[in-house]
Parts: structure tokens; sequence; C-alpha cells
């Protein structure tokens, strides 16, 4: 049985469309989770489902299902979907290309009378990128029991708003449905945010894990004093240790790269006012290595740094020492699934694997999961410049289609 | 005449009163201009001034003046005094020794039943620290027609509020009561903030002037990427170029020391998120040198290591060159006084000049101004470690007591 293909222009249609909510002047998009742009992004795409004939549930963290009923409907379902919140500033394509393309998959079905032995689900998990509130993967890790609901719902944004107090104020869903349920399998598409398929021109990445990551927080604790008045011998100044220390940690990137990387997004000071020494300053590192190995060795280099620049500073520095989060690995029968997909469609592929965190890595401990990636222009991601060619993001829903309705289908083992 | 002392108890006891208000758990203030806390110092001190017998008025930006009456009411009063706001956190003398040795001072004269020709005010000038609302020597400025009132009001704090809303919301003044009048002279009493008097053993700052100073914001652009994905070699981290910056500017300023001083207390990052790249941050740096020559050639090698660290990193950075504040000459026939008042008492002194910006800078090309330091404990202040004796406290008011009643007893030329 031959599948038609996908609408790549009704796809692409959709993806604009969304953009339109919480655009930004470059192109780009600010849809935080839990605003009022990522609540519409919602409504819009809840709209487009029940259009599409999908019954729509919505559980306590805000996930949303959009389910699309099969022959047998006691069966687990198919998972497929991604995220509709964005980083502030953000992207069109990271996260809203997985749910959208799973809808248009779904009308596929619909327009060509089809219908699996399984239901397959649209997924739009809540909070992927933990820009608003830490930590990311929080709908799916809510689903998969990483998180306890009532921890996430307590979890404050810098300006002191609950998540409970956003979805009360701003989202209504049933606060019934609280964690997992039992699924078939899960598929997730999304944009590389590298640029290991542009740089080897395929077009279709199969996913085979995560790499091994961390976040740890630094303190840097100085002491106040007055940043004219005091005499350079004397002061001891908190951001000029961290400043030191953000410098090091770059360049210890650098010369982990390509194959690691390392380097600091978020810094806090206080008092950080202008006439005022400061005497604390706190910075976030993030570092990945796709070996254990490789994560040590970056961490202790990092240490190694601190400890140095507050020998040499007298400004006391205290490094978190988190676990990593391990490298996972997804299905690699999926993989293999995906690979053949790829190729009866006469698409280029690849393995490779996420850098960047996903549902899906919350997804596979709890199913056999399978990412699928397309390429976005130079790597580039988290930016208002992000870009999928409308040809990248037609092949990748097709490869999505084709895989869930093969796992919808399947025999009852 | 001899003139009785002050008593050194009551002014430790005002100051330490004081500083309840805004009190910080190791031993330093937060009073912000035009808080709460400010506002309840303000008030303290308003009912001081009218227990002892001094009529007060508060103008427009709110300084408070109260005044003692002179012998020949027409004649413009001589001023003392200094700010009763702090930084956050800040100590318990910066400014608050000014206002109240001053007032101490007037008692003094009320206790010993003198009452000198010329009338004498004391006055706190409103937001000197400049840490909530920029700039600082606020109240100052529209004293002495540096700033337009109108402009000052509608300066905003960080969250938005300003300067003319604080003032409404908090605190009754006459409104009518805009920018300076004629004033005969002008005294403030300051802790150094500096280490100069303890090193040389000193217990009287005869301040001849301020050094040249500068404040410049610097601005570093960037590229969003994703902090875990994004190849190193393609990652245009805006907070990494201000820290190689940030870095840079500290071993300047310390190349320049002791005579002068250059470094960063405030950075802020966009979007400060962990897994964005920043694209952007602005950092500001203080500079001073007594010459003018010294402080050019700090600010060039400032502007010269940001040009290297933008072409090394492809970071856009743009130096802002605001004009130097030029260092002020205070009138040196009142430092020859102060000296020899210093002299008279049997204290010890020195000749130096201020690092830190005080009111003083402003009323010096208004009217004739001197300022007097006493010693503060290792040059700390801007910290809750600021620490000044009871003894050179009570020696520094008796020096400016002296002061303002000798000027306030002049003859008419």
């Amino acid at each position: 049985m031959t599948l038609p293909s996908i609408d790549g222009q009704r796809l692409w249609s959709d993806l604009m469309n969304l953009a339109t909510i919480g655009a930004l002047p470059h192109g780009g998009c600010d849809r935080l989770a839990l605003t009022l742009a990522d609540v519409a992004a919602r409504n819009l795409f809840t709209h487009w489902c029940t259009e599409a004939g999908l019954a729509v549930t919505i559980d306590a963290i805000g996930n949303i299902f959009a389910r699309f009923e099969g022959t047998d409907p006691s069966l687990p379902p198919v998972l497929m979907g991604s995220h509709l919140d964005t980083q502030s500033p953000g992207g069109k394509f990271d996260g809203p290309l997985g749910v959208l393309a799973a809808l248009e998959g779904i009308r596929t079905l619909t327009r060509a009378g089809l219908r699996p032995r399984r239901s397959i689900e649209v997924v739009n998990w809540t909070n992927e990128e933990g820009a608003r509130f830490t930590p990311g993967l929080m709908g799916s890790a809510v689903f998969t029991g990483v998180l306890d609901l009532d921890t996430v719902y307590a979890t404050k944004d810098k300006a002191g708003q609950t998540v409970a107090a956003a979805l009360a104020q701003l989202y209504a869903r049933d606060p019934a449905l609280r964690g997992g349920r039992a699924v078939d399998s899960y598929l997730e598409l999304h944009i590389e945010q590298g640029d290991r398929l542009q740089i080897a021109g395929r077009t279709i990445g199969v996913v085979t894990g995560s790499e091994y990551n961390c976040f740890a927080d630094i303190e840097c604790f100085g002491a106040n004093g007055h940043a004219q008045a005091t005499p350079m011998a004397q002061r001891v100044n908190a951001l000029a240790a961290a400043a030191e220390l953000i410098a090091a940690i770059e360049r210890i990137g650098r010369r982990h790269a390509p194959a690691g990387s390392a380097g600091v997004a978020v810094l806090d000071v206080w008092p950080n006012n202008r006439i005022n020494i400061p005497h604390h300053a706190r910075l976030t590192y993030a570092a990945t290595h796709p070996d254990r190995t490789g994560m040590a060795a970056i961490r202790d280099e990092i240490a190694e740094a601190a400890r140095g620049i507050a020998s040499e500073t007298g400004v006391r520095i205290e490094v978190a020492a988190p676990p990593d989060r391990d490298a996972v690995n997804f299905d690699p029968e999926l993989a293999a699934m995906v690979t053949g997909i790829a190729a009866e469609l006469g698409l280029s592929s690849m393995e490779l694997r996420t850098r960047a965190g996903h549902d899906a890595i919350r997804m596979a401990p709890y199913c056999p999961t399978q990412m699928i990636f397309v390429p976005c222009k130079d790597g580039i991601s988290h930016s208002e410049f992000e870009h999928c060619t409308p040809e990248d993001a037609a092949a990748g829903a097709n490869v999505l289609l084709r895989a869930a309705y093969r796992l919808a289908n399947r025999p009852i083992q």
C-alpha cells in the first residue's frame, strides 16, 4: 500500500500562520511557555485539530493530545509531536515543525480515507524550551513521571508567577488527567539545530540518541565597594572574576570542539549598580560531549579554571556539580525503519545524535522512541534567523507519517 | 571666641538610630532614594530638625533645608550637609555623617546661645547615590541648574517608576520651590571612601577638589543560537566577548593604579536564558584619574581592547564616549581655613582629592565650596562593612561646625 504525500503547501502555510503569533521583527517568534502568545498558538492549533476531525484532550500540565481514532481503539496509541512554545527570541520551526507536520500527516490519512489499526495522536508538550520555567521538557517529564506534577506546579518564573497560576489564569484543561498512560511509541520530527546535515548534503537525520550534557551554576562571591573610590589593590570584584571564568569556559569549549562544547549564556550580578563593586555574580554554563569521559574532562577543566581564578582574585567561587544528563539511546529498530523509509522515498539520510534536549529524550525510557531531523540553515536555531526550506519540511513530514502509519498498522504481537 | 565641642555621643546616637532604618543583616543599610526607607529616614531627620528649633522647607525635588536663622536673615545662608540615601547595600556613614554632623553643629550653637550673622542651613540632597535613579548628585544638580527639574521628574528606575511618581506617592514637598537661590557657601563632611587618611595616620582630609572620572556604556552585539547545539566555531556569544572586555578593563585599571582606576560593576545580558546564546550584552565601566592625560590613556586602552576583542570574536562592540567629568577645584581659601581649624583643634590633617562623586562637586561652581573627609576603615564604603570611629566622626563634626560658624560670622564685604 502506498501512502499519498502530505500537502507540503498546507504544512508551510500552517507554519507561517502560526509564526504570526508572537512574531518578532526579524522573522522570529517570542512564545514563552504559558504566555498569552503560547496560549494563542495552542488555541489556533486546537482549532485546526478540531477542524481535522480529531478529539482534543488537554491534561493537567497543559499537554495537548489530538486523537485520530484507529480501528482498534483499545490499543495504546502511537504519539507524534513536539512543542509550540519558543525561546525569547526563537524561530518559526523549533517545535512547531514537529507538531504541524504530525497534524498534516493525519489530514493526509483522512483525505485518503485511511484508518490504521492503532490510534495516532498528535501531541503538543508544555514548556519544552524551559526559557520561562526551568527545567525544559516539562510536559513530557510530567507525562513520563520524571517530574512530579505538584512540584512542577510550584515552579516560578523570574517574575514569581508559578506554573499553576499561569495555567489557571490563561488555559483551560482537565485537572484529572495527571501523568502518563499507555503509549505504543513516540515519534518526533525536528530541525537539526546543527549543521551536520547541511555539510553532508543529506535531507533526513536518523537520530540514534542524545549526547551527554550538563548545566551547572557557578557562584562568585566578592566584596562590595565604591566603584570609583576603592583602591584597585583592595577591590574584590565578583563580576571581574566571573568574567575571567566566562572567557575561560568559552576557550575550554572551543578546545573540545567539534565533538564537545561549553559556554555561558546566563549571568546575574548583584547589586548591578554602576557605583557599587559587585559582591555576587551567578552564571550557568552548558556543556555537551558525545562521551562520558569527554564530558568529565570539560567539567574538570572548568573547575580547575575556577580554582585558579579564585586564588588569583580572592573571589570565592562555588561550582555546582549536578550529575550529567546521560546520553539516551533511541530504538535501533525504529532507526532502521526510518532509514528504510527515507530510502523508499528517495531521500538521502544519515545517522546522528542530538546535542539539544528534546521531549523524545524523556519519552525514550517510556516507550520505543525515534526522532527525525531535517536540515536547518547554517545550523542556526534559538534565533530569529532560524530557517528550514519548505521542501525539507515536507520531506520530514512524509517520513514521519510513514513511520507513524507503519507503527500504527503493525500486527499485534 | 571659642566654640564648645559638639556632643559626640549625641552624633553617634543619631547615626546609629538612623541606621536602623533600612538596616541590613551585616550592619549596612538599604535606603535607595525615594523608597519607603529613604522617606522614613527623611521624616526622622525632619523630626530632629524641628525638635532643634529649625525651620524646615522641602523643595520640588525633595531636597530638605533646615534653617537656623542668623542675626541678619537677609544674607544668603551658609549651607552644610550631604545625603541620607544609600546604595543597596550601603553603609551607615556615607551621607548620613555629613547631614547629622551638621545638625549636631547647629544644636551646639543653640546650646551655647550663639547665633551667627548669616543663617546656617542643614541640607539633605535627594538621590546623591544614583543607585535607583541615574544620575546621582540629582538634588544638588537640580538646585544648581545642572539638571532640569522636569527632565529629572521623568527619569525612571528599572521598574519603570518615575522620580515624579515616587515623590508623589511617598513624599510631601513644596512644588513651587524649583531650583536654586543665593547661597553664601557650602560645606560637606564625608567619610573618605579610600584609605589615604588611614595609611597616613591623619584625622582630617582637606579636600582640594575632585579627580577626572567617567562612566561609559559598552554594547556588545552577537547572534542568538542554541546554547548546546550550535557548533562552537559558529557561536558569536555577546556575553563571552563582554567577559573578555570586563577582564581587560580590570587589568587596565590595575595597571594605572594607584593613581588611576577602572572597573566594571554593571552587566546586563539578553536574553539571559541558559539555552540561548546571548545576542546582546551591555556593561558600564567607571574610570578615575587625577590627570586629564591619565584618563585619556585609560579610555584609549579600553577602546583598543574592545577593538581587539571585536576583531577576534566577531562580536560588534560599541564603546560610548561621553565627555569626562572634569576635575573640579574647591575654594583654596576655604581649604586653608579648614587646615587652620584642624590645627587649632590639635587634629592632624592632609590635603587630598576625592575620587568619588559628591554633591559638593555640583556646588563648587555655584558658590565657595569645601569638603572635609574623615577616615573610613580600610577604605571600604558602599558596603555593609563601611565603618568610621565615633572619635573621627566627632572630630570631623567639630571642624565642620567651626568652618560654618566662621563663614557665617565673617564681615559683609
